[in-house]
């Protein structure tokens, strides 16, 4: 398996994609339509992504709780642009139970039909807003800082494993506040942590700032982004936060009494990322040999591989392996990986060569690999190789023993800091100014990438862009400089330019 | 709120429980039928549960990853005793789309029907092994350690918070070995896991052992269990590990190529334990005053509740809290607390008096109150109860503040032993040999409790005596002794007393 390559980016780059994701072990398709299986290698990674989010949750003063899979039909109904948004793409469930007829097997029993029919959560704010109902009563209940890890279902006819699939495991914040105010601050907190988790911990690069309206979720009064760049010049949305104004309070008829004593609506957002994340953390990093992790998220952090040929030679080897994996265990890291320990393998199986686990664990990601062998250990030294670095800039040879555990701990470092930077300037390099509609509809086909257009702030031109181009608006930074200009295809003014791609 | 005194045990012993869960803010029934809403505090045990046993599981070598929620009619029909046990119970979706009908609002369309009926899986082992038959070519490939975190769904008709809810949230570990011997290794070694968690983090004594034929999962060859005792003397089932033979192997045909070369069905284990956990955690500690918490396991380990008139005093008051507070959270328990810092929070509010706190906090299951006032700080000392001992008892006075912190200490982990103590004594003072069917029907009622009893090993008797009196044969314990005996109904050969008991 191993010896067969991984196609390249610049050959086939969906295809590399999808064999990184199947040869690293990550996910698979599974047996039902559009729902993934999440392999061990890439649990760990959305558990490690899990970890470090609900972290800054936390640290932000959210707590964790959980609402039901199902909800009613009618739910759905109550609020006109979630309906319109997602009636399309709904599980819907009209049966609780089956029964065996001679012949035909399990059949559905129509005994037991539904009275109303319930759909798979798409998102949670009409089950959530119809049980905040009960628990906010005064501005004293408020604000209610709640976030819920689960999975969601949405039916899409066309998927691609992590970044689009039927089924997905994410989390979604839903808070309720006393104030407009204090509910627009939270969605504008909650933007920040998912661009803080992003840059810090997935090192990759983030425009932050609001969708246009013909981008927004349905339901919110406006949406905020994280949108970052794919290798191949690509968008991925990776994170939203929705201000929902009192839509849902209205829908679900959420009044509190505040300090004055009158009856209002409570206010609200809600916010979410998924593993769609994994995705993205592929596509920024990864190369032609493979996954290429950042280390705060990577699973395993360090391999050492021994290599001998007689058996006297293999314990040594091992003897000494065993020692260092002991010494990066207890580097002070843990602060860094969130209270965890480096986490260091010791490659011992002696059904495989050396080279094929080289290749192996290439594949898969590791930041570090440690060669030692009966040479190195005769000069109390080993061999260091860091994934990122291309061939032998990525080697450190005759690393002594006695220092390699803290030099792993530097590279592990060096490494997070420099995947950021590489991305950032690719992404750099790729975003370009365009003043003119011709020029937009060449280059967004080639080379791609970001294009900061004016653009005249209706739906209508956005719309027209999109279906002569297939660009959407991604994101409208809040770091744009004000820089007054005309529309690039109505020519009317703008207040400053916004950011279009074609996107995952 | 906190003035209406909860149901005590004595008087209205479900009443007590749902009081509890409501009132500690634990969960609650939501708008979907059998589906619960699990609310902050309650989900906050859940994490603690999730953390503990998540290390447990890697510890003894498995990893986590995910599988669909959905899983096609069809593979639940292939193994006949799952299909059995299941089929009455299954949420079936039938449907991809809702649509928007005039005057009608959003129905199921009716052309979007699925081809084959999907269900939401009530348990993974029918996807799991379909999966699992592309993972294992060769014994090289084994054994496969997985488990899932997951939420599964049985239609119940009659639904208990917690304890049988229609959704709920479990872990699923499904392993895959090449021997025999291997699978019931990890069978055994798995209910292992569950005992040294339910003891050492829950503080719930559990009799450890099979199943009787009559109450093993379907599908299983053989099921192993923890069982506790509740404080009305009724059993929980409160994990289960399964030797599942060749059974799912046959079922999905997963063969490997064994060290001699030859084709074999692999052998497979499964073993769970849910949200129940939590309506364990409640009936085995809780007191009519509200939820009592084994430490490891607590949300909020310790509160300060500052006591004052002036503003002077307020200041004054805080910042001696805010420096315990500080300190309680460098006490070096993190390993006992599955590296988590103690958690300890300074009630502030000023809306409240003190004795509303002291109730709200007793009902929620602090296990350690701090109390701090003028006079106390006048002294350098403070006033520390423990939640779990009786009316003075409770209390330690003129604690040295410098001392304080390192108290809290104690007190936490004293009465993490002491609640596993006090359990295991009501429950050996709730357990009876019985040699008599007449006696037997008499004291199931009335005191109740488990009843240890010789049977005759047959499904028809433990059908019999199920029928009779409500009592199950709840475990076979692997530590009782080896006693021969007669059958309290037929009187036929038994080798040793079972374990009967009304169970939830």
């Amino acid at each position: 398996m191993a010896a067969e390559k991984i196609a390249t980016r610049a050959a086939d780059y969906s295809q590399w994609y999808l064999d990184i994701v199947h040869r690293a072990g990550l996910a698979e398709n599974s047996e039902v339509r559009g729902c993934m299986v999440i392999k061990p290698h890439g649990y760990a990674i959305w558990e490690k992504m899990q970890r470090g989010l609900d972290r800054l949750f936390k640290d932000t003063g959210h707590v964790n709780a959980y609402f039901p899979l199902f909800i009613p039909k009618s739910f759905l109904a109550r609020e006109e642009e979630m309906a319109a948004g997602f009636a399309k793409e709904c599980a819907v469930i009209t049966h609780y139970r089956l029964k065996a007829v001679p012949g035909q097997g399990l059949v559905v029993d129509p005994e037991a039909k539904l009275e109303e029919e319930l759909i798979v959560r798409p998102t949670s704010e009409t089950i959530i807003w119809h049980t905040y109902k009960n628990w906010i009563q005064s501005y004293r209940d408020l604000p209610l800082l709640i976030n819920q890890w689960a999975n969601v279902v949405r039916w899409e006819m066309r998927t691609r494993l992590f970044l689009r699939t039927a089924e997905f495991l994410w989390q979604e914040g839903h808070t309720a506040h006393a104030t407009q105010a204090e509910a627009e601050e939270e969605t504008r907190r909650m933007v920040e942590v998912y661009r803080t988790f992003a840059e810090e911990w997935m090192a990759m690069p983030v425009l932050v700032g609001p969708k246009s309206e013909g981008q927004k979720f349905p339901g919110a009064v406006y949406t905020l982004c994280i949108e970052a760049m794919m290798q191949d010049g690509k968008a991925l949305q990776a994170g939203t936060s929705h201000f929902l104004g009192q839509n849902f309070a209205k829908a679900f008829d959420v009044q509190f009494q505040n300090k004055e004593g009158q009856r209002e609506f409570a206010w609200a957002t809600s916010w979410g990322v998924s593993t769609r994340l994994i995705g993205g953390v592929i596509m920024t990093h990864s190369d032609d040999q493979g996954l290429v992790l950042p280390p705060r998220l990577a699973p395993v952090h360090a391999v050492i591989v021994p290599i001998y040929k007689t058996s006297e030679e293999r314990s040594a080897v091992l003897e000494a392996a065993n020692k260092l994996a002991a010494e990066v265990r207890e580097l002070p890291l843990r602060e860094w990986l969130n209270y965890e320990a480096v986490a260091v393998k010791v490659d011992d199986r002696e059904q495989y060569q050396p080279g094929f686990k080289f290749n192996e664990w290439e594949l898969k990601g590791v930041p570090v690999r440690v060669e030692l062998g009966p040479k190195d250990l005769a000069k109390g030294a080993c061999v260091l190789a860091r994934r990122d670095l291309p061939g032998k800039e990525a080697k450190e040879i005759g690393v002594p023993l006695t220092k390699a555990a803290a030099r792993i701990g530097e590279m592990l470092q060096a490494m997070q800091t420099a995947l950021f930077e590489k991305a950032r300037k690719f992404r750099d390099n790729n975003t370009h100014e365009v003043n003119d509609f011709g020029e937009f509809k060449k280059l967004i086909d080639e080379p791609g990438g970001f294009l900061c257009a004016h653009w005249d702030g209706t739906r209508e031109t956005e719309d027209r862009i999109a279906a002569e181009t297939k660009a959407t608006i991604r994101c409208i930074p809040f770091n744009r400089k004000p820089e007054p200009g005309k529309c690039i295809v109505t020519g009317k003014p703008s207040e400053g330019r916004v950011v279009f791609a074609k996107a995952y």
